[in-house]
């Protein structure tokens, strides 16, 4: 994707959810969490609760660790299911394949052996035709099968297609990692419960950054036996730092009534206006469907150069002229209204010469 | 060394500088950041402002990033120093050899030549014990030297025996990496500038985490020659978090008026004062000279226990029963009384037996 | 690719290059060095004697270096010239992608950035394709191109190709590998010598195994600048033996007398009498270009079956019924003839039905 | 160890067991593997045969694979047993440790926890010393034992010592790895059949080439449930050769008639006839125990630099003044005589002084 325009206008960022401030509450909660002593390194009561939460939530047998960011808790949920000499299977437009610089491959030693995914989603036949070369030492041996929730694309796994995904996996000897960096918003486009989801995966990554906390992701082990390693690759990994509390206290904060939740369902809310709002805009389609708080639409090369005159947003793919709009938890109806109101002004001035 | 005990009361810890809170003004800062959007990764004008004045502090050519913490810091550096097949001369008691789960080992594929070490420092003498199989490909090839400044037992360097180090290196083709998780008492501590201290490396890092931040770390690479791969192995090792602007922000207000420094003498003073209490006191003597915020002292095994019922700190050699006890920005003078006081009573019972 | 059938007569196997015995001037020039003392790890005159005719051969001013396989030798080549962030550019049917087993990024942590290649054969415009993100610190960044010459398709890149590619790469600040294993039949059917293809790379190999060899490869490394890291490479990468007097010995014995190249134009004609027979043959086609000692054809999948009862090859696409013949140093103009008087017949079978 | 001086004489060597040729029923078993075609990468009945025989001899349930050189054995045999975060306890003498350029750093990513230990062999008391930092995530933690047998020392382990340290293992969650390269030796020292040693160990080298053979070495996993990744992580680790059968008849030859046992056997007795007889010599003594084809000898500095001018060894500690002497399979007596006789000489020169 090439390099969002900086507008002059401090107008809304929908260039991506990361762009966003934190929520006041988590920032709060930062603040108070920030008097006396803590052990380091995890042993304090924000994280312990934080953790806790995030296993009764999920339906944990496992463990639950908090992270820093989400090739952290991608590079660490995938070593620990990943053999010394495994491979991994995800579709090519995972973010682990695109967006990590080969951190997977530099840190795990691992091949990713990628799919072609229409609308960023894996299925069985999809999985099946890399399974090919099992059992023959020069082929890449695949034992862990990566799917994001909700995916690159703003799309969302059903449930029905995560289970049919996990039966698959589970038949063929395959592990499944779950990329959970905005798992919030496909729980909240799905009317599920975490555990819902959880229940596909062997390890999952449920991430808070995007959902309005500073910088802390969870990474959930769902079963005791996989556990073991996991305190040891994290250190390893560079994941754990010594003021974990901080970490604790936004993880906290967020899982308190429903944060998280509230957060999502906003940020898709705001999306599906958007998207909503494209409808009787001309020249304007969307690339994909809008089911989480991603909207990618299609649109001429000159309307995209006017737009990102005024707005910061990440054009996709050049060529197709497919750009990404983003929403966050906390975009407003009027940055939207707006935001559609120069679309729509700009495609009426190309419509019109 | 053994896992501090939890003490029934909320006394101040001497456990680590880690177990501190973040100073009140760090706090603002990052409250103070959490106003409208901000492009992620690092194009952020608090990034900016941080890693601009690192660079004019330690009089860097090269280039200062931000990262999460000491190890990552740590594999970050020696990463941009070691060629794919070398590897690194430090202290046997150095934090990479000990304290970071092999690490390095892990994510940089190096060996540690590791060398015993009086008081943790290095000198010439003894980097050139294990330059022995230079050139013979049987022989792990070192290109790196990693000095601690202050060390793993709280002295420090002489500018002068830095000096001599960077000195002997240059002259035998290899290269400084200073782990500097606590630089700012070492430059507290030796009265000097940071540029005094960087100018004998050839990357450092600059802690913040274990001197009144919440979680960020410098790295500073002195030459620009050396620094092309940065962000793309800081990306690989997971240290680039989306919201930078918050270790930006928080950087920032360490560097602001010299806090980093305020906090730094402050910390070494109350070291100071804790040591000096002790002279007087019968069977506790220092281990290590006091240099910075760190005071080893060597004790009875049950006057150890003692004192673990109300305090919290480290038994760093359980054998020789030296414990490690560490002030921090804000550790009071009548917390470093009421704990001297302590260690005098349980020492005049052991005595009186 | 499909296990190879192992028939129940002992015909000449179409299978691979790799299945022929070794050349009896091989099999004399070891049994000729195995006489008396010699230093080890390469330091004897028969090591010494092969690599200074390798640099010879191939005008390298760099080193040359005998390794033990084919993925040892391209493997090296990659972490002779990749920096320790640096990804790899190559054809998605590359021998280093699909046939590996993933050692490129188990060992040396990279990422394959793999473009479809039509015959094997990648292009500037190809590898263009795969710099879009360079700069960016969340993309892989691209450092070398590998090439493989001749391709795993049978194909061969002229001399102008490699030109252009090499131009390419060095305006681009790429560097070039190529994957020699079968570099001798390339030289065969272009009509060159191994200089000429050479000096369009930085690193190359040299295959001995597939060509009559018992277990030996070279690996030539053109410029000095790029030697430095390469014993300690190759002792790290297991790729050194004690006696390598008889790896010295096997590869003087290829050089001498040009056998390397007779034994390739023999394996290079066999191909070609047989492509050449299969012309008349109704239903087998070829799938491409004849350039070396492999016969890629195609043809229904009742007629392999019907030649795997008798005759030993692979199935390399299961689905589009492609399959793979190899001829070697060693096949005669008889077992073509029988081979084809074997598909002509099984042919004429399926017809008449 | 310095670099062994190269006579003008043809002497025989007494630098390595490596610098002996290779044993004429070997070459000939080669010689005689030279006809007609063979399935590649080992599935040939050469390989079959060897490693049928190696678990048989060993009592291995497990696999039996053949790889190419002692650093290869190594990094494949602790891969099998090693988690992905897992440290390995080995003597700081350990070949892996002082001889392979931190292979077992770079392909493992493993840290190797030394002990400094007597006459190079591990006790239970110098493991256990390593085991402090178990559980605690700062710390690496140790899953393996590397012990070397017979050791770098030339010593070996009786059986109730190798017993007592697996015994310890099982009870400490440790695996066993033995490296074998002079397994053979052992074996004859201590007049007992391969099983009595493999018993002790989890997965094993057998050594071939320092006993004979032209490079090949044996992988022993004892139980089933550790062989499954075996094949793979061969290919990754660049141990596989197309040509097996090449290996498998050296490994067979080795193996029949017990030719390694009377090879080890030999090279024992030359090294107790170089020992007896330095008996009588004024200023050169033992300085360790002589127990397989090594005698390790201390004698003044002008002493060894005029035994170098005639005869081939490495000095192993320059300032000790301890030189070691390998014998081999063909090592003669008068070899032995000839040198003792320069030994005398040498000694009586000085004496006389």
């Amino acid at each position: 994707m090439s390099t969002a325009a900086i507008p002059s206008q401090p107008r809304k960022s929908f260039g991506s959810d990361n762009h966003a401030a934190v929520h006041p509450a988590i920032i709060q909660a930062i603040t108070d969490a920030n008097s006396g002593d803590a052990v380091a390194y995890g042993a304090d009561p924000w994280t312990e609760r934080a953790t806790s939460e995030l296993k009764r939530l999920t339906g944990a047998a496992g463990k639950a660790l908090l992270v820093l960011n989400g090739s952290g808790a991608n590079i660490l949920g995938l070593g620990l299911l990943l053999g010394r000499h495994e491979a991994v299977i995800c579709a090519e437009s995972a973010h682990i394949n695109t967006d990590e610089c080969g951190a997977a491959e530099q840190v795990l030693g691992t091949k990713l052996l990628t799919v072609p995914a229409p609308n960023g989603k894996l299925t069985p036949e999809l999985i099946a035709d890399r399974l090919a070369g099992r059992g023959d030492e020069h082929f890449a041996q695949p034992s862990v099968v990566s799917v994001t929730q909700s995916t690159e694309f703003g799309t969302c796994y059903s449930l029905a297609e995560l289970a049919k995904i996990h039966d698959f996996c589970a038949a063929n000897e395959l592990r499944v990692y779950m990329d959970g960096a905005r798992l919030a918003n496909a729980a909240a486009y799905l009317d599920c419960t975490l555990a819902d989801l959880a229940q596909h995966a062997d390890v999952l990554s449920f991430g808070g950054t995007k959902n309005g906390a500073m910088g802390v992701e969870a990474l959930v082990v769902m079963r005791a036996e996989d556990t073991a390693s996991a305190p040891y690759l994290r250190k390893q990994y560079m994941q754990l730092i010594s003021k974990m509390r901080y970490l604790g206290a936004q993880m906290s904060a967020l899982l308190e009534d429903d944060l998280w939740l509230r957060n999502a369902r906003h940020a898709n809310a705001m999306a599906r206006r958007l998207a909503d709002g494209l409808a009787g805009i001309p020249g304007v389609s969307l690339a994909y469907p809008v089911e989480s708080d991603a909207v990618f639409a299609q649109l001429e090369r000159r309307h995209i150069e006017a737009l990102q005159r005024d707005w910061m947003f990440h054009v996709w793919d050049e060529e197709a002229g497919i750009v990404r709009w983003m929403t966050a938890f906390n975009t407003r109806e009027e940055d939207v209204d707006q935001f559609l109101a120069d679309i729509a002004a700009s495609a009426r001035t190309f419509r019109s010469v």
